[in-house]
């Protein structure tokens, strides 16, 4: 069969680029292994999101009485929640399929393997093609600790299926991943423990922020041990796995009925054919790709998790809008300036563009403007005994650099301060609008 | 005593200005009679959002079992309610009095009356300043209905400070107040009753949007009596009051324990010597005010709800804004092409830009761009056997003309659409931007 467009991978990257390219008249076809929707909607970010809001409302239950409200929290029913999860993965699923249907994309369900720059072999059939989506996506980085093979571990994908609780849970890298499990698995009422390597939690994200996290989750009962190795995992005769780890206080152990592996993801290069393009790497072992996501090799890109570049879904629509639009020959480039990252925990964390740590390796001239969130009124109404900080990084004409965010709702406003720092704005334009009063995001106004 | 610029009312307006001239080194006297922070601050706008968000936390509280989580909701506290209520008031009145200090303004409290151009005269002593900024708020309206003298009926006021609750509560006018009591005390249990005049709740909301809140809380037990007119309120021997009504089906009466009154609000024109500046008025009655809140006589500025043009807060502080400027001698002028709208219901509704009727009135050349909020993973992740509605409305370039949103938090991504409005920009350039995956604000990107 021939094909314009080739896509390998049905994640956020592969079918936002088969979408838009079939509503462009492109005759496309998407290889995916699995369900369309890929790591982040079968088993990433939707369902993560979905158990954190049932653990939300477990929240609310249990801090009811702060807000004059009387309730009896009993209990989870763990089945019911997963299952509930499920339901909402299979409605998008539909959704997508329902998009991609739209776009006459033909999705073929398969492992699809690259004979050469203009060939794919799916369950035994060939298909040539014009260009070439790569979007492989990611897996999970499980690190050689001696005695894990030994054990039954979780990863994220475990996790998400838990329908019985366990009574304690040691969490191996605090990332983001590992820190939205433990927050849910907190909320859930199982003992915590988050093992990370280096000396805090959420590399990447503000430090300043991610130790109030830390220090939020610390006082709730999350045990942290930090800078710390984990040496050797071995299962006890009552069933639990016993960890060893060593850190500057030297050695110790944890015991714990679960363990969850969360130390990070790295790019899918194998298993079909990529070796057979003879794509030109990056000294990380990653594929080159230029602002257009185009590889080495001219009409082949490489784009989301599997170009290694950002590992986030919201990246991979972006850069599949990007690859499609210089396909179809319209002006567009990928622009990283301003990626937002989320933490999904409760508070959220939200941060976009630069932080202090990268202005200082810079030795860029950067002004810190920063506030408690109680300057929102709305904040105030509905944190009772909490707060949060809202803290921006500017040049020194005022220009947005970055915006870090612990709060709720983090997520859902960062995109504006990532529109101001897009188009190199200063902090004081935001004045110029007229924010709903009262809002959380009105504290932007206010900086 | 002598100053550069008197205002008078502490409200949103007041406050704004006051702080902003105070920090670029102005002589203020700020005149309040009661406490600073206005009716927005004390009664309105964030009193009303700490009680809502009681009853968000309630309404979580009985719907848990959807997502998985069993709890036995019991009661509300409602003493702890209003008191949590109160705390949260006076936290944010400190938080503005703290401002005001830092720029060294004098808060006067007392009934300010206006001599003359330029003079004031409170607590018995006269102040003459040179330029005046007039904020002196709005009131509620209290139409004249038979027999209301002699019903100890509510305002929103009284409403507030329900340390019991009624078993039932008719409320009079189906505006944003309205509503957001209705939904409050609904939530806590009480049968609630709305009579709006009109043909639809919410005036001045898309009629889609209102359409669809009423039926969902109609749903919900609330009873909505459309186009109908209060003739008639009396108080029964057994101490409930009796409403009259008649509408396009004839009459009938309405029994209810509490009657809440809220019809509307209209600006304060009188008890402040108003009268002695002699300024214009427009055909409604309202303070002639240009681009820059300056009133017909030079020098002399009307802020906030007093001035009739929009009677929301954010929309003074803005107004308060542009009069400090004017006065500094900065560039800026007052633009209501993007005042947002939100109505705290659960769901929220919120707005900005243009409704479909204004554009058909208008006879433009508009298009409907619409999405149900389930096109969002987060929002269907969070929002269980409920959906909602995301729509835009573009000019033939496909500018964005209005965003109205019925879905939660529809409050806190409305300033984005805003934004766009603001600048005249297109739906499409939203595709520029990264939004974070996964969040209800994504939709933006979707339309």
């Amino acid at each position: 069969m021939d094909c314009q467009l080739a896509i390998i991978g049905g994640g956020p990257a592969g079918y936002t680029a088969a979408e838009l390219a079939g509503k462009n008249g492109m005759n496309v076809v998407l290889f995916e292994k699995n369900n369309v929707g890929g790591v982040c909607l079968n088993e990433g970010c939707i369902p993560t999101k979905t158990l954190l809001y049932s653990a939300k409302i477990y929240d609310h239950a249990r801090g009811a009485s702060k807000y004059g409200v009387l309730v009896q929290p009993e209990s989870v029913d763990m089945a019911k929640i997963v299952s509930r999860k499920s339901k909402v993965v299979r409605k998008l699923v539909l959704g997508i399929k329902a998009k991609l249907g739209a776009g006459q994309v033909l999705v073929v369900t398969g492992e699809a393997h690259i004979a050469d720059r203009h060939t794919i072999v799916c369950n035994g059939e060939t298909y040539r093609c014009g260009s070439m989506i790569l979007a492989a996506g990611s897996e999970t980085v499980i690190p050689p600790v001696d005695g894990l093979d030994g054990i039954d571990f979780w990863t994220h994908r475990e996790a998400l299926d838990c329908k019985q609780l366990p009574q304690s849970l040691a969490v191996i890298g605090g990332g983001v991943i590992g820190m939205e499990f433990a927050s849910f698995f907190h909320s859930m009422g199982v003992q915590v423990t988050v093992v990370e390597m280096m000396d805090e939690i959420l590399r990447g994200i503000d430090r300043e922020l991610a130790g109030l996290l830390r220090t939020e989750y610390a006082k709730k009962g999350v045990k942290f041990l930090l800078g710390t190795k984990v040496t050797e995992v071995r299962k006890t005769d009552s069933g639990t796995v016993q960890i060893y780890y060593e850190n500057g206080e030297g050695g110790g152990t944890v015991s714990s009925e679960k363990l969850l592996m969360s130390v990070g993801r790295r790019p899918v290069m194998k298993g079909f054919g990529l070796e057979n393009l003879g794509l030109e790497l990056t000294a990380r072992g990653h594929i080159r790709v230029d602002s257009h996501l185009e590889t080495s090799v001219p009409g082949v890109y490489a784009c989301g998790d599997l170009n290694g570049v950002s590992l986030l879904a919201h990246t991979a629509v972006r850069e599949a809008e990007v690859a499609v639009n210089h396909l179809l020959g319209k002006t567009d480039e990928m622009s990283y300036r301003a990626i937002p990252g989320v933490v999904y925990t409760n508070p959220e964390i939200a941060s976009v563009g630069k932080d202090e740590e990268t202005l200082k390796a810079e030795k860029a001239d950067y002004r810190v403007v920063k506030l408690p969130m109680a300057f929102s009124g709305r904040f105030v109404a509905e944190n009772e005994g909490t707060n949060g900080i809202c803290k921006a990084l500017v040049d020194a004409d005022g220009r947005l650099l970055g915006m870090h965010i612990l709060g709720n709702p983090a997520s859902e406003l960062i995109v504006m301060a990532g529109m101001m720092i897009e188009d190199g704005r200063k902090l004081s334009e935001w004045k110029r609008y007229v924010f709903p009063h009262p809002t959380v995001g009105e504290i932007f106004r206010e900086l």
